[in-house]
């Protein structure tokens, strides 16, 4: 049965905007108390682009907040609150709203991230979630995608691949992700699954991104590609260590598909990790970091002269990197 | 052809975002200097739901942003800057996306509002405009919903109806429009096609919002709707006297089809003005400022004890009120 726009805000949104500034959601807008620097991200998921139909309605609600997330942490920004647009097919059934409002709240809640406002539009076509994120930077500088250069050290957080292994799995069997025995490859696949579904944005490492980051930016198109970015924008080659990257549940994958299999996880994309350069007298500091907030952090590589990115086997031999990347593309 | 998502930021999007936080686009978020409160509205646009599918596309990235400008100026606030989720069809040619960038940036630079960021994606579905806007508060009160009192005067700005009159028009002959010879009734339709495109928002009022409304909301869902909101949140009634609501091209239409036919156009939404209520004292203030900025500000009832919307005649008579107003259903 449609539900109405105004039962469903007051009903499963209204109790989770529990800041003064968002007025119970019941008005136009929100009030935000600022004071210095706001760091300002917004992204969107789609249905069947960013997330799969079939994917739990509580789960899309948590990647769509996370996404986010992932831009405020790769910025060294703490997160404060998120205004929500949700834009929900004609054809799902509305049941699932209280769903996905439970899974934000949980989320939410987890990260102390307030609820400010957004709005609910109905649409005849795929469930689309749009989110603007608000952050307090943790320290003087914001690093930028811009900031890299020659001599420093390429870190990443987390762990990469996983989510592209998550998201071929509903389409292959799950012995693509290695050699392993069965009740191995089980753990690995639903690990993977959660993993594409549910990612694990470093939020708990943005402070020592803004102590220590030179440049920095979340890995949301794949390793390679974000590694491009940062290159790019800095006028610098980035070079990585094949070896050095934290695979986890791919490394079975690696195992078995060898050099293609690692490019494949490493342009994936999804991961919503944060890669970023800093000094190399920084190194112990990071490490220290990473120890004391149980964060995994692995140091991939390093900005040199030049362009590009670079991928280096343990004998430094280049290994070839596929020509697009991950390029999206619009329209037709 | 598809476009790449990068040429097309590079391209059209980046010369639209001068302002220093804005990264010229190339970074994951923006950077937003504030100070004190900051007024924050999220409102997203759905082809087929907000928009036609045949409207020229430069007119539905102004509508993207002046629905939210509406919202600001609702709440006596000057707008600052957006952010901009673009969700594009795999199916819309991508060279529209030039005349997309187009239009917003002309409207950017009429309202002088910075272009902070956002992010472009793609989807199977319909164009999807996402768009989060920022403002500053023009007065020490940021007037709500809720903020009405009895005996107080209720104000709308701008003309309502019209809009409604534009949305239908495609399937409906433009004699649908009144009585009027031929000609009038062109320029009559042209002016309501224009105006479901492009509302006109209210913003060079918003200081007079500020400083006089009690409460306020613009007005989207239908002046009934919406004027039924600031009865609920603030516990009161609301009367309007039908003769009083300034309808410009819909008098012929009322003319044509009496009551019924001013009950759709007080009931068809999109209009994008201001609806609030004001203290009897500020009434000459009120008066002075629209007419020294120029903007259309009429007297349209006023707040009473009780609960709900009253529309009346002439003679004071009530009008019935269709029982629904305009309350969006979503899923199914």
């Amino acid at each position: 049965m449609p539900a109405d726009e105004f039962d469903i805000i007051a009903r499963y949104f209204a109790p989770l905007a529990t800041a003064a500034g968002a007025r119970g959601l019941i008005d136009d807008a929100a009030v935000l108390e600022a004071s210095g620097r706001l760091v300002v991200t917004a992204d969107a998921i789609v249905e069947g682009v960013h997330f799969l139909p079939a994917d739990p309605i509580d789960t899309v609600a948590k990647k769509a907040l996370r996404v986010n997330l992932s831009d405020l942490a790769a910025k060294g920004a703490r997160p404060i609150g998120v205004v929500l647009s949700l834009i929900w097919p004609d054809h799902r059934p509305s049941a699932q709203i209280a769903d996905f409002a439970r899974g934000l709240g949980e989320d939410l809640a987890f990260y102390d991230v307030a609820l400010l406002g957004g709005d609910t539009t109905s649409t005849p076509g795929p469930l689309t979630v749009a989110i603007t994120a608000f952050g307090a930077p943790l320290g003087p500088r914001v690093p930028a995608r811009a900031d890299a250069s020659v001599g420093e050290q390429l870190w990443v957080t987390g762990y990469i691949g996983e989510a592209y292994l998550g998201l071929m799995l509903p389409t292959s069997e799950p012995a693509i992700l290695g050699a392993a025995p069965e009740d191995q490859i089980d753990v690995l696949a639903v690990q993977a699954r959660e993993r594409y579904r549910v990612p694990q944005p470093p939020v708990a490492f943005a402070a020592a991104i803004a102590e220590f980051a030179c440049a920095s930016i979340d890995v949301s198109d794949g390793l390679i590609a974000d590694a491009e970015k940062i290159a790019a924008a800095s006028g610098a080659a980035i070079r990585i260590d094949a070896d050095a990257v934290p695979l986890l549940g791919g490394a079975a994958f690696v195992d078995k598909h060898g050099a293609a299999g690692l490019m494949r996880l490493l342009s994936g994309g999804d991961d919503y990790q944060a890669l970023f350069t800093a000094k190399p007298e920084s190194r112990g500091q990071i490490i220290a970091a990473a120890r004391a907030l149980e964060v995994n952090v692995a140091l991939i590589g390093d900005v040199a002269e030049g362009a590009g990115v670079r991928v280096v086997d343990a004998r430094g031999q280049a290994i070839p990197v596929p020509a697009s990347g991950h390029r999206h593309k619009l329209g037709r």
